[in-house]
């Protein structure tokens, strides 16, 4: 294939990526075919793996250093919904030739903004050329102490729904980014949106605090309703959300279109279950992590989500279960 | 995007990765965010991530299993080179429409021999879509015990050069498979060359049981002068190939292309170092392995690689550093 840029896959790897292990003993300078990860006795390691496609996830033409950025950030927030603290990541780029070294330095710039901002470090990666879309990988390493983490499982009849942040933002971000909400919103709300979408804020500080509080977590990235359809699948029981209990951002209560807010992804926001005796410990531990936290909801005997206007009535929802673009 | 397969993405991690992570508790059956990955006291994890894409690392007609089969192993080639026990990894699968569930379902029948084959297990990933060509990532997990790794760095002046197995059946493989030596081969060398190529042996048995006898070692992935520069680099020496000494199958042997075997790729067999004084031990485990080992040249003071004709003289070769296709 010839060498998709000036520097070649070596230079690449020296001048881009190994700063960003620099300080790593066990990134090896990225010199060798391994890593070495190390877990402190009485702890687990909790690994999740992400990918993002050209096309799929993000715009083309999107800033390199926010696709960086998201990518890492979908990833933490897998190990947040998990309780888990994160520690590292593995990256593997497969590039196009059309995408240089210029492109490629922006995309490490948003790597090295989001390791000092979440205290992590790139730890070993591959890099590899493509004739398609740049396609990304990055697998995430957290830390929990053995049964700290929260699962999906663990919702039970009667425990309360709970909501990180604001629902909607990110199907409506995706939007704003393409332009579609000019003529409906302020320029303010429209960058508000579009950045929502562009750059996910992982609830790190929130996820480890519900350790031993929430009985079941994820995070919402198909969808408020279809992902609480997950963790009522995996709990075998069921989920009613009142629907004017979400909380929207102005922007997005503005839009008014409530279906979308319920079913779109990307808000990467934390859905969990509680008992109702936790909820004053949960709303100090949303005070502490400086993250609000709302009940939308509540967990009964049977199976499937409900979703219930104001009046109390069952909505129909045609798009449970987000897809991409 | 709509759904890329009749099963959708859930309906394939249920029926086709999900039987692949039977068994492992930390795998937490695919329903969560994360997985569990334990290291037990007084080991430590290794971690390597290595990408394929269609059109660069794998032909577009290669049976699905036996692309599974080599990403597999050629990520288990590196935990061998770190003298690592490979247990289990995660993957990311990117798929165009194109590939429907058959070609999943033998895919997955690979990854599935594979697994039985060197006792490790799925432990988690991502399945996402893609309008490009189909694109790999896998991530693989090992241990060794603190300290018993070899790195690349540790080549020391006096050391002896070995290499496993033979050289150059990975670049004459893929002349093989692409149909091109069919002139030049009987019929069962053809076989046995693109099978290599295809099909790649890692030396999981071998590479631990180097542990504290070789000094530096690592997979010839990139060429076998290549791959001796870069653990001469590491190390800050210099590295002596006698090609006459450089071991080859009878199929090789017979193309007398040697350039080419010195400076070919995907051999995945493993290049280490040792001091002269480890020599029998050497053998030993490589007896113990059923993996032939070869002594090739030596480690001396200095920088770069030489590689020295039968007559003793240096060989000018043109092509160090693989590229794929």
């Amino acid at each position: 294939m010839g060498k998709p840029t000036a520097l070649g896959e070596f230079g690449r790897i020296a001048k881009f990526f190994a700063p960003l292990a620099a300080g790593q003993p066990g990134a090896l300078d990225l010199l060798d075919d391994a890593a070495l990860v190390e877990c402190p006795p009485g702890e687990r390691l909790v690994v999740t793996v992400d990918a993002m496609v050209e096309g799929v996830h993000f715009l083309s033409d999107d800033p390199p250093d926010l696709i960086a950025r998201k990518l890492v950030r979908v990833n933490l927030s897998d190990l947040a919904a998990m309780a888990a603290r994160p520690v590292g990541y593995f990256l593997t780029t497969a590039l196009p030739k059309s995408r240089g070294d210029d492109w490629l330095a922006r995309f490490a710039d948003g790597l090295a903004q989001d390791q000092a901002e979440f205290g992590i470090a790139l730890l070993g990666g591959d890099s590899v050329s493509t004739p398609g879309p740049v396609s990304l990988t990055l697998t995430a390493f957290g830390r929990v102490a053995p049964g700290a983490e929260v699962r999906r499982s663990g919702a039970r009849p009667g425990d309360l729904v709970f909501v990180s942040g604001t629902i909607g933002d990110g199907a409506f971000g995706l939007e704003a980014a393409r332009g579609q909400l000019d003529e409906r919103l302020d320029p303010a709300e429209v960058a508000y949106l579009a950045d929502r979408y562009r750059l996910p804020r992982p609830r790190v500080a929130l996820g480890p605090r519900l350790s031993g509080l929430a009985s079941a977590m994820m995070d919402v990235s198909d969808g408020l309703a279809g992902d609480l359809g997950h963790i009522c699948a995996a709990s075998s029981v069921a989920g009613v959300i009142e629907a004017a209990r979400v909380p929207l951002s102005p922007a997005a209560a503005r839009l008014g279109r409530l279906e979308l807010a319920l079913t779109g992804g990307d808000d990467y926001e934390l859905l969990f279950t509680a008992s109702r005796a936790q909820q004053d410990a949960i709303l100090a531990a949303a005070a502490a992590a400086g993250v609000p936290v709302t009940p939308i909801g509540r967990i009964e005997a049977g199976q499937g989500v409900q979703v219930l206007d104001a009046a109390g009535q069952t909505m129909a929802l045609a798009g449970v279960g987000w897809r991409h673009f």
